[in-house]
């Protein structure tokens, strides 16, 4: 949530002189992506996002992303496009950092989502599944069973100091999805961390989705799950049923869920709000030094969590 | 140098429809200024920035900043203008904060200053002095002789952890000032803190002056020699005689130095190298928790300082 590589103007006219987008008229550092450098640049040709990728990217990982981003936005999704330079080249070195320039896109990310919003977001992520069918590569996601087992490992020492008991009902929670989760649900190009931050709206249009950089190939009905974490409760994390209603039944009009993807939708609801307990978990407990942002609190989820254990079955969602 | 406090999409609408600015159409937080929270804003209507004033901005010093840059703004100097809601207000409180719309500005700062730039700074800052003339307001120069002091005292203790013998420097440079610091100058509006961060250039050109916040009534010709000190020297803290020549030239051609002014630069240039040896001094003494910034480098305006005193006549600055 800050600016860690500093880019200068010299710097920056060499760097643009690589591409065809014209010279920087504004050159901004933006306070967006938690992980990255962000820079909004206004050149004599259009606005772009620069974002050079910080220690905690994978640099192995980044040709995916950006593929991942030009795959969509050429089959229609508002993701960013990523630009190529004169030699083709959409993956460059800046300031010593991987460094990719993107397109901009406009819209504001909402704080309080309507039912509106959340129809809006399930006809999108349906329509991103879609599309990503034809995306030819795959990559794990590292944020499931596995990963979350690593992260329970690596917080069940300290978790209680969050809340007692904490560390049980996680160690508890991970044997049970790992003795019941599916195996046999359509897979696919997953967004994997679609929050209300990662998308913009103009009024209830979507015009932007961004923040690509745990996309992975997943169960795609995980990615509604985590959508029915991420906007389906309000500030008190209290589920709202009419946007759980709305988001689910705009994303089967636009892709069509199977009995048994509906049947999971709880379990994978479980995992999700698993999976941002134990992330949260971490960076509460690892606090990063010299970091702006306090870290959020990882209860949200447990709270998300045992709401998804509580219910019946997926006709709760919709009610 | 981040954002402090979040402004959420709906605190925005209802913020702006007391404006006549249109709907937002994007909202970024900016990393720029060290002590405010800035937003870059696209509405239907424009471009804007929406600073957020944090704790160490005096709220009573806000008018007179805001209605300073508003003076320069209607008289030809590219500073931002603030923006007034259909009430007439251009100070508001928002989030629990004071706050303030002003113009966006197109520009890059730049990092490596040219000397046509540093003509341009010149030409700039004379039209800037001169037009501030019809500026009915005053406010004194905290970080003047009183304030150095000040300064110096709070440091004294610990600052030779930075450098063996910088107290005694800097004890001894206070007294050499008090004795001769300039009394009959020309006096007005000064920028008083015009480093290239605070300048946009497009090319040669100088499309915006920001961050007024140091901005108050002291002898014009202290302005220009923050920017010798500022602008003339190059990363290894060499005096640039070039720059130098053609910011003094410049600034003289459209606002004439008298020759007491020409006199006393060197003494004004001892002054201001010590208001930022002294502000980065005790900015490292006492780095803010939590900041993304690292504290500069005092020694850099030793540096300087001890060119300023090694020098005999202003002539040495324009060889």
């Amino acid at each position: 949530m800050a600016v860690y590589t500093q880019v200068d103007d010299q710097t920056l006219a060499e760097f643009l002189a690589g591409y065809d987008v014209g010279e920087a008229t504004s050159f901004k550092g933006i306070a967006e992506g938690v992980e990255n450098s962000n820079y909004l640049l206004e050149t004599t040709k259009g606005r772009y996002i620069l974002t050079l990728y910080e220690k905690r990217a994978n640099p192995e990982d980044l040709p995916y992303f950006l593929n991942m981003m030009e795959h969509l936005a050429e089959h229609g999704i508002p993701s960013p496009l990523p630009i190529h330079d004169r030699e083709g080249k959409a993956l460059q070195m800046l300031a010593g950092r991987p460094a990719c320039l993107i397109s901009f896109l406009t819209g504001v990310s909402v704080h309080h989502t309507t039912e509106n919003q959340c129809a809006a977001l399930g006809a999108m992520l349906a329509d991103m599944h879609k599309v990503g069918q034809s995306f030819g590569t795959t990559r794990p996601n590292d944020l499931s069973l596995a990963g979350w087992q690593e992260l329970a490992e690596k917080t069940a020492a300290r978790a209680d100091e969050v809340q007692v008991g904490l560390a049980n009902e996680i160690s508890t929670e991970i044997a049970f999805l790992a003795a019941n989760w599916p195996k046999n649900l359509p897979e696919g190009t997953i967004h994997a961390d679609l929050f209300p931050d990662n998308v913009l709206f103009t009024g209830d249009k979507i015009t932007g989705v961004i923040d690509f950089y745990f996309g992975c190939t997943d169960m795609l009905a995980y990615d509604l799950a985590v959508c029915l974490n991420a906007w389906c409760f309000d500030e008190e994390h209290k589920f709202v049923p009419g946007r759980a209603k709305r988001l689910i039944e705009m994303y089967d009009a636009h892709r069509s869920l199977s009995p048994a993807e509906i049947e999971a939708l709880p379990l994978l609801a479980r995992g999700a709000a698993l999976r941002f307990l134990l992330t949260r978990l971490y960076d509460w407990l690892n606090p990063v030094a010299g970091a702006v942002v306090n870290p959020k609190d990882p209860l949200d989820y447990l709270k998300r969590l045992k709401f998804h254990q509580s219910i019946g079955d997926t006709a709760a969602y919709v009610v």
